[in-house]
């Protein structure tokens, strides 16, 4: 059982109140007055989630935007952030990176805290939305039958980020400046069974909502989108990368998505594996694991 | 200019939303639906805000104490806190702790992120409350004539932490395990002209009380409260430590508080220092400066 697995776990223990989600979802969701809250936090460190040496206005707008994912895949309109911030190198650039954000995604700063660090850096943010519906899609509503949707790509952020790594000059914005799939959030939560955003890895992300949910997923690996530049021989690889922020969802078999999707499988009753793809256990690792 | 003083100038900038309350005040102050949230972020950083190999039950506890202070100088109810973690030594000490903190203050824990770390670990923490009163009280209400108050004695937590510091085996419960005043800031929000809590020390928060609302703060030392073993010749230094997370706030003239708390000074027509102690202006640092 890994350090984290076990942390985790523990924590879990403590978090019973039911906004808490067992902390297996997104995010939490607290009833607040009349309307319902919608709560994130995630962190970045320096050398885990990115290069040091990286453009710190391209970790501004990702920290941002991976926060804001979460959101999307509730179906949230952001209310404001917090962020938790450790001084050092290029922080003008950061706030410049944090603004462009801010003003893209139209969310406000609220407040946060900034403290003097040494050694590798950490950031946290914290992003509050507003439900727009009830109930808040979670990752546990698949029925069998359902069928399973991606709005986008995987892998763009795999090649984005080996472009930047190596310096090759291709285009490497989808791993810089990812952007939350809001609009299209707001509009499936109503109509999706089950709603995630996919951070680690379309395959561990697929198995997770497929446990949640008491359910295995079947995954055609020929109709999963992928950027046009990725070699074929990669596929299978670009669906274990995460980073690429779009939505995975179900809805009901028949049921047509109002936005832009891919239809990649179906959930069927569950067998020893979450995930079956092209007829076949995956081996080795579905997705970014953490340690 | 410090670092830090330029990179929250610079995010100033960006925080133009009211309720950020221009990053002035302990938290952030958001209408929503029918309620107002008050949110506050704060960062404990190993070696910065903690001693290495501090027992991180007692971390925890203060992330959470030190969070909570912020909502109690807003007299909010807590209603949740998300946790930033980074992986280490201790970690089920640290979910002990934890677990101890969120049942005495009866907060749940919604939710956070957890995240693999090298070097010294930094911990976050955000607490969401609800306001008890409207309007919640900021640092910048106090009219001159108003009287100054202080819920308890400054100092405690330096002897606390001196006392583990030089391992003596007096007692560091204070310097430790600190205690929000949320019920008193609860019972004084719709009393008080302004409210804060001390946390970097007396003397500076009284200062940005008195810039905040055009003040000065005349304060007498013979009446501040301090621990009955500290000698008086370190009272001065009292004044200037933090970390004891008692509530400063003003009155009108002739009200009494329905708390215990001391009268220590006097709001008058702002001079060019913020503060004068016993008839004349403290030299050095008055508190605790960030870098």
């Amino acid at each position: 059982m890994s350090k984290e697995f076990a942390f985790i776990e523990a924590l879990r223990a403590l978090a019973t109140h039911p906004a808490a989600r067992g902390l297996e979802d997104d995010c939490a969701v607290l009833p607040f007055g009349t309307e319902t809250l919608i709560l994130t936090h995630d962190m970045m460190v320096e050398g885990v989630h990115w290069l040091p040496g990286q453009d710190m206005a391209d970790v501004a707008w990702k920290l941002v935007a991976t926060n804001l994912s979460d959101l999307a895949a509730k179906g949230a309109e952001p209310v404001g952030v917090l962020l938790g911030f450790t001084l050092g190198e290029q922080d003008a650039r950061f706030v410049e990176g944090l603004g462009q954000a801010l003003d893209t995604f139209r969310v406000p700063l609220l407040g946060g805290d900034t403290v003097s660090g040494y050694g590798p850096r950490s950031l946290g943010l914290t992003a509050l939305g507003r439900a727009t519906c009830s109930p808040v899609p979670g990752r546990d509503g698949t029925s069998e039958g359902d069928k399973l949707w991606l709005t986008g790509p995987v892998g763009a952020a795999m090649l984005g980020f080996e472009a930047m790594r190596d310096m090759t000059g291709s285009d490497s914005i989808a791993f810089r400046r990812p952007t939350p799939r809001l609009a299209e959030g707001r509009t499936l939560a109503p109509l999706a069974t089950a709603m995630m955003d996919v951070s680690d890895g379309l395959l561990i992300d697929a198995a997770r909502m497929a446990r949640a949910s008491g359910v295995t997923f079947t995954i055609d690996s020929s109709v999963v989108p992928f950027p046009a530049d990725l070699p074929a021989a990669r596929h299978d690889e670009a669906m274990r990368w995460g980073d690429d922020y779009e939505l995975l969802f179900t809805l009901p078999a028949g049921m047509a998505p109002p936005v832009a999707a891919h239809c990649i499988g179906s959930a069927i009753a569950a067998t020893a594996s979450p995930v079956i793809v092209d007829g076949a256990v995956p081996h080795g690792n579905l997705g970014y694991m953490h340690n």
